[in-house]
């Protein structure tokens, strides 16, 4: 339940060493420190599992809870007009830190590229995924508007 | 609750015109027509909803208990090595159909190329998005192999 060589573990649970948006005593809502959009959210059990494979129901239902709870929120802080809700599972695709957590990324259409694939047939647009460092401070910026636009809804 | 110019509605819940792996009374499971990689499941709730913003509560957690349960099924059912679970709201985030669907991409460590990004940080690989249009009867045949495993589980 607790994996002294996971940073989710040591560094955001036990220290709290990150944006927080959101904790109760299962759960934990923080920034992404290397956002793919600004207001990139992590939704994460406080107990460790690695993946979807051995998280507990209960925990499990606890996160995707949480995630509902904030997608529309998290739309409004930040003035966004949609939202990828993304899990990886597995280095292939793309885990890298291997305690459960949810991706919440809120999308812009400004940011927003339409594109045809090359048989015309579908409108999927070129999702940007990299991610970048930025600034603690834009990070506890960033927290403070979803947190204030929490409060609001309670 | 059903929408007559909605896609999953009319053909995949009416008329049941796709390649169904699992269906009870509120969800069902589906292969995706055009997949990222073998085995791209939907998982759907029956009744109508456009995202994670409207969707009720209930049939959210049945839609995500489906997707917990479908996991090591499909994982063993593709022998795959990892997993993509993707829910995306908003057309700048690549929505395409609007009925709330859940994605679950197996991904496999043959298909995957480790990249390093410009700032030598990240250890994200270079995930392929892109869809493919495949025949029905390849459809069928995977969905048969997860039918299969399914019910090995049961």
């Amino acid at each position: 339940m607790y994996d002294p060589d996971c940073v989710f573990c040591t560094d955001v649970v036990a220290k709290r060493n990150a944006a927080i948006v959101f904790e109760d005593q299962d759960t934990m809502a923080f920034m992404d420190y290397a956002p793919v959009e600004k207001g990139h959210l992590l939704v994460i059990p406080k107990r460790h599992y690695q993946s979807i494979l051995d998280i507990e129901a209960a925990d499990y239902m606890r996160v995707h809870n949480l995630v509902r709870k904030l997608s529309p929120i998290l739309l409004r802080a930040l003035d966004a007009d949609g939202l990828n809700v993304g899990q990886n599972n597995g280095s292939c695709a793309n885990q890298v830190v291997f305690h459960y957590h949810v991706h919440m990324i809120p999308r812009f259409n400004h940011n927003s590229t339409p594109s045809i694939s090359s048989r015309g047939r579908f409108s999927d647009r070129q999702l940007k995924w990299e991610r970048r460092l930025i600034g603690k401070e834009e990070l506890i910026e960033v927290a403070t508007a979803i947190k204030k636009e929490l409060d609001r809804s309670a």
